[in-house]
């Protein structure tokens, strides 16, 4: 691996344990193993790294729902996978990086939001219109409000006021979001194959 | 009516329709056709004319629900109502309201914020567990994870930055919202008995 690309990696891991705005270049240049010297050779700044950081975690995030959406079967399966996805990240994630971006990196937010808002916004509708033409969810629905709430529904299991994390397991409240969420959209017919997909990820 | 009545329900009117910071003394005088003199032997400064205004807009909302609820038949029924009663509510409200709230006005936001998070909350929770008893909404639900999820939901309606004002029509965000809130907790027979009780509606 490159000294930049492990740089990066090291910054990372950094990051996503302990959040943005806590990290010094300090921390990064002792965890890689490098000095701050080497760092600067590659990097401006530590805003440089956490852009850069934040771009390539989204594209590889993206890469990875393109090809669990390539292999899902139905939209059903498709929802659930994409959802999965999204919580296997958020899982991964101090929830403070969402805050410190939010408030110090006006830059990698922007990155994030466009993730948030172009990317999921679109794969979601594509789901939920596939869904709705093959009978499995309600046609009444508006497919646009109803994405656009369930993406700011992922984002609210996140929020330490809303949900405090010691009061509230966040795998519990992903989970009744999501079972929730697609029990809202679900036809009956809808309903038959969600619950047969669930069976077989129980079995498999 | 007093005239600190008065007072109170020019202010109120003013702040509905054009937010908090925006009006001034000067304004409600104007409104209320008394001198500022007249309003500062009642109320010490704009601070407490606008926590008095909340604290009375609260009490009066809370008063409505409770009544409306005595009036409901079943959990369905009394969900239906409650969303209802703060659709119209919040209708009624120029939106600024809230964020003025939010920034400037700390202790009517805390009444605010009680009002959302204990009142509604304990009403909606009430609601839900009746459903369940009643076999309306289905038992696998977290009840409390999504009153709150409900709660956060209906004040996304209000946010100009995730629902622009221009793009989306409020009434169609809230009635989208609310269906698919409702679709999501219901059981076989809650789904019959709400497609039953919105014929009625209609029909009345």
């Amino acid at each position: 691996m490159s000294t930049e690309k492990n740089i990066l990696e090291g910054a990372k891991s950094l990051f996503m344990q302990f959040g943005l705005k806590s990290i010094t270049m300090d921390d990064i240049a002792r965890k890689v193993g490098v000095s701050k010297k080497t760092i600067y050779q590659f990097f401006s700044d530590k805003n440089s790294i956490v852009f850069k950081s934040v771009h390539e975690h989204f594209s590889d995030h993206r890469n990875e729902i393109e090809k669990v959406l390539d292999n899902s079967k139905n939209s059903i399966e498709a929802m659930y996978k994409i959802s999965k996805c999204m919580k296997l990240q958020v899982e991964a994630v101090n929830p403070t990086v969402l805050y410190d971006l939010q408030r110090y990196f006006p830059k990698a937010h922007k990155r994030f939001l466009e993730f948030k808002n172009t990317f999921i916004k679109d794969r979601m509708t594509k789901i939920i219109e596939d869904g709705i033409a093959s009978g499995f969810f309600r046609k009444e629905i508006n497919t646009e409000i109803l994405v656009i709430q369930r993406i700011e529904q992922a984002q609210l299991a996140f929020n330490n006021e809303i949900f405090p994390r010691d009061k509230f397991d966040f795998k519990e409240i992903h989970e009744q979001l999501f079972d929730h969420f697609l029990h809202g959209i679900l036809t009956e017919k809808g309903k038959e194959k969600y619950n047969q997909y669930l069976n077989e990820e129980h079995d498999a």
